[in-house]
């Protein structure tokens, strides 16, 4: 029985999931679904990344969290259009909540949209929303053996963004062990090493997000 | 419909946690539950406390990971009784998975049971087990904004783990930002700072740990 009700909940997500990604097509905008921990980097990679690429291209943000505006009103102070999504209390946004925060945006004037997800290592992997990749970041202090212990969204990730590297020298943490075990789960999986306190490797992933923007028609 | 559904499920668990909860006062053992974000030092925490707490209370843990026995295996070189729970997916331990693992112990012969939780800050302050306290920990890696941002939890439990002290050298993180908002959503939390690298605050967490410990009948 239980059984059942979740995946008559996932099929019901899926069918949004294409609708939205339709849409998305239609106007050729690039959609990224943004997932981590709680305080994995999140937030400071979304304000790293509209430093970076900001004026190259347009960029949407809907911002998800259980509670609070605190997200988007730091996105906002950047100069890009944010809605923020509020589950009160689901753990992971779904194609559903995605669908509802779109009429706030033009579509056909964004290159970019970033939907940064609830703080969860787990449940959000398993909800698409039509995006064209799903993003994780993984900071080093949450420690290596986080991909063995968490694998659905190292297997349905495209990028592993291993963030807060200028903690390298205070924690217990093998860069080394995280691509390994990751690379084992998701073969494909583009990995790179980032620090948005520092800036370092932000420039590598912003010219891999740069190479998923679609030429406007 | 969704939510009658997900309604009988906390409902059915209410009822399996209440029953656990019988059987823990009958044994006269205390327990634990143990949560927090992936990484924020569950583990790390429960070997120090077998290391401070071991030779005068008896003491039991039950691991909950998604997939693997990592932690099961590093719980077990500290010479305590561990039993793994791999959920296959879920993001939580509920009352039926902690009830399915209790038969390994003999409860009569212990004083305290902690079980750690998925690492996960959100869907685990949901379900009841049974236990005498809920006990989280927050890593100060994690950001002083997540109180406001994951109340559910903050409201859930009665200690509050303020962990990784040693690095707020290097993160930008207000210890005292998380007391304040924490007890403004829970004023009678219990809070301690510490630090399972250096050892710090492990003293005070002990003493109140003990002070649980209920006396053999």
């Amino acid at each position: 029985m239980k059984i059942t009700v979740v995946k008559n909940i996932l099929e019901a997500n899926e069918r949004i999931a294409e609708e939205n990604r339709k849409l998305f097509q239609e106007k050729r905008v690039t959609v990224i679904n943004l997932m981590s921990s709680p305080g994995a980097g999140k937030t400071s990679l979304l304000e790293r990344t509209i430093d970076t690429l900001g004026n190259r291209i347009r960029i949407g943000v809907v911002e998800g969290d259980i509670e609070s505006t605190q997200d988007a009103e730091r996105i906002s102070k950047k100069g890009v259009q944010v809605v923020q999504i509020n589950t009160g209390g689901a753990c992971h946004l779904d194609g559903n909540m995605v669908r509802d925060a779109l009429p706030a945006f033009d579509l056909s004037k964004l290159d970019l949209l970033v939907v940064e997800n609830v703080g969860n290592l787990v449940c959000p992997a398993e909800f698409n929303m039509g995006e064209d990749h799903k993003v994780m970041i993984l900071s080093v202090a949450e420690g290596d053996d986080k991909p063995a212990k968490y694998p659905l969204m190292f297997h349905e990730s495209s990028v592993l963004l291993i963030n807060k590297v200028d903690l390298l020298p205070y924690v217990d943490c093998s860069v080394e062990r995280i691509k390994e075990v990751s690379l084992g789960i998701h073969p494909k999986l583009e990995v790179f090493e980032i620090s948005c306190k520092t800036g370092e490797g932000i420039d590598r992933w912003s010219e891999w997000l740069l190479s998923q923007i679609q030429p406007q028609g």
